[in-house]
């Protein structure tokens, strides 16, 4: 064997040895039926994984007491250790803070005599050396499991003001370097760990270290509940964990079926892009379901085969219609479910039959009503017969590139790059709406509601495939399973945008999820700190969900942090910085040369620097002159204009203006995120929504909107690893 | 003399000597040339306004030192007392943590002997014993001196991780006793102070004490400009300040001149509203200000009279001109400048002979442009003759119940009852522009520029005492004074509620606002604090401003904090939920019985409780029963309504019937505030037009903003003790 093979090798079998150590330890807590460690236990498995906890060792003579101390660093406690004395300190069998090797040599000798005087035939095993804790910050490392995520591990500081404030931060276990470092920085308190007031800095790779091992721990033994490190001291030199708890648990969550991604691919590629479809309910009354679906689908403009199933209609609305899908001759995609939910089941065993890929149940009644066992039933079938379910009680889905309306709300036809999709109803007509009124282009729009079988995660393997999708913006209350979707949204982020509306993110908001789809709604801390860890953007709220979906694949990728804002106002630049930090922009530190070139272009009065105030009387070239300047230097990275309505350069002129100097760059083969604010009188709306169907997101009457998109992008970017 | 004078006569005479010992203080530190006080001068300042600091002695004997110590209580530190002796503990004659009579006693003889020992012919005079202090929260008391606000007293958390966290609070001093009390729970931490793990809760009288005397202290003493009683140990029983550090400034700024709010109100009522106004610099020619300004006034229906001003026309735009104001026959009330900065001077002089009420001053060219001379001239002109001054550097203001345009942008005149300012010109025009567009009613829009002279807390106390407004919402960079602006807005908002939009929040902000003009943007913590303070509800953003001043007038004030959603769309009662914990509303804990009677209205699965939810498909009788119980039930106070867009109660019947019945229950005397969330497609936006011009502020595709607009109401309503 070559030497680095020895080398892996001899690692491997210490790494067996450690998990047998663990599994050791946790045998025997099962067998005798504990549901905790105990204290030496825990520190059995903190040892196997690397976590330092307090050395210590049982000397028989003054000098083997010198050598243990010396070796496990000053200062150390002695403890006698005898079967026959309980009461250690009352014998005088404990001494603390023993600094030096000259003072073990004392204590040993002093311990002894004590414990001599106090029993004189008591059985002396030896004298305990034990390194002792003191000073250095406390922190706290721990894991959770939770109902969603899974294996979780945490960071906080010590200390009952951390307590009081929820300073904590969570991760996905396992947790790589990267990540444990970043929960280093993930705390309010993090400056404390840099020191302050002259404190030095903590260790943080011993820090980073132990979350890592913590999280590989329960990891690798799920059995492990909970775990905490409490507390932790961590010196600029090394960190100890002082205490350990750890509570086990042998009775494992049964884990949920994931089809793989390629069978995720095939199947939603059938049900999202179907070439035929049957409406299961089809109806030629006004007013039903199953009417609005038929004309829908029908109005919608959708090419593929429609088959209408209807117990007695030989037709519908012009349209041969059949008993069953089973009676149906060529192959079918999808199924729409247009029918009560009583008769859901047994129609569903006959898409099965027929080798459909999905249903899409757009009928309440399930587990939403208290009809929990109706939709086991339901989810029972569907795996069965491998078809995947969307719903039930839903909207059901839009595909426009496909001019596919299936669904019983009104049609949709602006294609473009968003893809969207809503756990409420509600939210999903939100969504129509605003698309609508705001021209928003989107590719898919889809009713998840109960989430019996696809839910985000689904959507999302899927539209990271879809050429047609750029961004996928989604509303949850909650997740069915947090950690798979945290997978797929980590990798899929890193290709396509994904914006999340965490709805149910309060306390009382929770308690309404609760009451409203049966969802549980998790801590929201976690679904924060997860979210994040997955390169997810999360909208605060419903607006900024559809404005970002609107906005981010609008803007192309910037390739800087370098921010610069060109204002007429000076009064929105203002606003404009603000917005910046709120969104955590960097305005650039203008260099004096380019300084200098955009005062060549603005009166004496206006100000450089960035904000470029050009100040509000100027004509369309001073806008002109700066926009392209602002473009054309390499070390600006994105634009920010803010516009002050005026006669001498009205709205339409300043937006015309702007598209065409960004036309002519990226002629040039320039092309960065630009995004404008737009004050003045109503004249600015059309102006904005020019600029807008040129690539430039704008806002009327608003400062912050536009700054908050750019700063989506921003966060994508850099989640993405592209920044 | 009775008794209760006797009383307070010597009070009053004990407060006299209080005074007197810091005055005495004072002017020796002054005398000395000194910046700041020595600690035992801080120890007598603070002991003459009952500010605890620990307490000593100087004993002559182990007895005398007993009796000391047991009056202070234990511990305490004996420390010898020798002109001979500079380095105590080296000299053995400092004993610290001393817990019992017998332990001074025996301390007391150890100093003397180590004393004696250390160097034999010393001069002793004696042994100090001073109270020791340990344990208890660590807390800060502090005084700044803000250059607009004055003088402010602090409050926080000791300790570095509160330095870190930057957990503290401000209030305008003298705080009175509700101040102080509302700083103990105005830091994040507040908790802490409270008791936590078992902790006991420190003495918040004590804490509340101290804060009120370091405020009353620095009112008092306006040359002490800093103080810090850092740190106070809090306890259950008592605090004491364990260090105190003063610093002074004997060069007190000029205090800023006022005129008195009857003159402020007279004044300000002949400007925004005049029977007579002139244009200097009035004109013919399409394009200049001046004729813009003619324009505006004409055509915007004002019936006062008008005087062009011009040096050669006889008339303009079919009005007879006048070379200056003085050849006007009549009074004239305001002067509308549209010349160049450098006339203004000699304008506004024979404005002050013509005993004109004010100026605005449109023209640019002033501080903002550097040029701070030409500003200052102006403001001594407008001192001398009594002119109040808008601007310099705006747009003009709106006065619309007097169909007031006197701006060079375009007409506004939809009534109504909010009245708007901005500092800034571009942040006027989005006013403008939003207000058209959303039909929002206004009294005034005034611009206020660079703020020679007419500010913030002017416009203030003219719209209190003005029956046209009902609101008034402020965009500023800085408040000149921000001490007169708190002063003036506490008191008008227990009337009408104050918005303000305070730009420059953060560093970036502040900087871009200092290179605008000049604002050097303040602390914004204390910006913060102090607005809460003064009642006034501070927007986040521009849109915020905008959407604040449009609901809040419309919104009645509720009666209580109650509030109960009812809404069809599940999904949005979750989102509206997070809404309220974000925007401080109470969700009513549904009583069984109101329960019981909200279930009659909805199918079995909904859900009662608070969302009400009534799902999504039902028909318009359930809106309208769940609606008009809402109402009529005393014990709920607000209403949030969530509508799903279906065909079953389609937008403009839910808009209608909702409408119907608040008018209902108006003419049944009942009037509680209604907002509106719409999830629907684009037709919901009518109905959300048709809802807000009713009363009901009503957004589609939000469901964060109808609840924010809300929450301001409360804010505001909370603020004037009206609930």
């Amino acid at each position: 064997m070559a030497e680095a093979d020895v080398k892996q090798s001899s690692s491997q079998a210490a790494a067996v040895r450690q998990r047998n150590a663990v599994r050791n330890v946790l045998d025997k807590v099962k067998a005798e039926g504990r549901s905790a460690l105990t204290a030496p236990e825990g520190k059995l498995v903190c040892e196997a994984y690397g976590i330092p906890v307090p050395k210590e060792g049982v000397a028989q003579s003054a000098s083997e007491a010198v050598a243990l101390a010396a070796g496990m660093g000053y200062p150390v406690v002695l403890k006698i250790v005898s079967p026959d004395i309980l009461h250690k300190t009352e014998a005088g069998g404990v001494i603390v803070g023993l600094g030096s090797d000259d003072a073990v040599d004392k204590a040993y000798e002093t311990i002894l005599a004590n414990a001599r005087r106090y029993k004189a035939d008591a059985r002396i095993e030896g004298i305990q050396v034990q390194q002792m804790l003191t000073g250095g910050q406390e922190v706290i490392v721990g894991a959770v499991t939770d109902g969603s995520f899974g294996k979780l591990v945490a960071f906080g500081l010590g200390g009952v003001l951390v307590e009081v404030l929820k300073d904590i931060t969570f991760r996905l276990a396992p947790a790589t370097r990267e990540d444990a470092l970043s929960m280093l920085d993930g705390i309010q308190a993090a400056q404390i760990l840099k020191g302050v007031r002259g404190g030095e800095p903590i260790d943080r790779d011993a820090l980073a270290k132990i979350i890592e091992n913590v999280s590989e721990l329960v990891s690798d033994f799920p059995e492990i509940a909970e775990m905490d490190l409490n507390p932790i001291f961590a010196k600029p030199n090394g960190a100890i964990a002082a205490d350990v708890r750890i509570v086990v648990d042998f009775a494992p969550k049964e884990a949920r079926y994931r089809p793989s991604q390629e069978q995720i691919v095939t199947q939603m590629n059938r049900i999202m892009k179907p070439d035929a479809l049957a409406v299961i309910g089809a109806s030629s009354e006004d007013g039903k379901i199953g009417n609005s679906v038929m004309k829908n689908l029908i109005n919608g403009g959708y090419k593929g085969a429609i088959y209408p199933i209807h117990p007695k209609a030989d037709e519908i609305m012009g349209i041969k219609a059949y008993k069953s899908v089973k009676d149906v001759p060529g192959p079918i995609d999808v199924a729409v479910f247009a029918i009560p939910a009583k008769f859901v089941a047994q129609a569903l065993i006959e898409c099965g039959e027929k080798k459909i890929a999905g249903a899409v149940l757009i009928p309440s009644g399930f587990a939403e009503t208290g009809n929990v066992e109706g939709q086991k039933e339901i989810q029972e079938i569907g795996r069965k017969y491998g078809i995947r379910l969307m719903g039930p009680n839903i909207y059901g889905f839009y595909y426009t590139h496909k001019n596919l309306c299936a669904t019983f709300c009104t049609a949709y036809d602006v294609k473009g790059k968003a893809a969207l999709s809503s756990q409420s109803g509600g939210i999903g007509m939100a969504i129509i709406g605003f698309s609508r009124s705001a021209k928003m282009g989107v590719s898919a729009i889809v009713g998840l509601g109960n989430k019996s079988d696809i839910d985000e995660d689904d959507l999302l393997t899927f539209f990271e495939q879809d050429d047609n999708t750029d961004v996928i913006a989604q509303h949850c209350e909650d997740l069915k399973d947090g950690r798979a979707f945290a997978e797929v949204a980590k990798r899929v982020s890193k290709k396509k945008p994904v914006i999340m509306l965490k709805a149910g993110r309060t306390s009382a908001g929770a308690k309404a999820a609760s009451s409203h789809t049966g969802a549980l709604a998790g801590n929201d801390k976690i679904y924060e700190d997860v979210l994040a860890q997955s390169g997810v953007i999360r909208a605060r709220s419903l607006r900024d969900l559809l404005d970002f979906a609107r906005g981010v694949p609008v803007l192309p990728t910037p390739k800087g942090e370098n921010v610069v804002i060109i204002t007429g106002a000076g009064g929105s630049g203002v606003l404009l910085s603000d917005a910046c930090v709120d969104n955590n922009l960097k305005l650039m530190a203008m260099p004096e040369d380019l300084d200098a070139a955009f005062r060549k272009f603005i009166p004496p009065f206006g100000a450089a620097g960035n904000p470029v105030d050009i100040t509000g009387g100027e004509p369309p070239t001073t806008y002109r002159n700066t926009v392209k300047l602002g473009l054309e230097d390499p070390r600006i990275h994105s634009l920010i204009l803010g516009y002050w309505h005026t006669i001498i350069t009205p709205p339409m002129v300043f937006a015309e203006l702007v598209v065409s100097v960004i036309e002519e760059m990226k002629a040039k083969g320039i092309h960065k995120p630009v995004v404008a604010s737009l004050a003045g009188d109503v004249q600015v709306e059309e102006a904005a929504e020019y600029l807008y169907a040129h690539g430039v997101p704008a806002y009327a009457y608003s400062t912050e909107i536009p700054v908050a998109v750019l700063g989506a992008k921003y966060k994508w970017a850099r989640g993405a690893g592209l920044l």
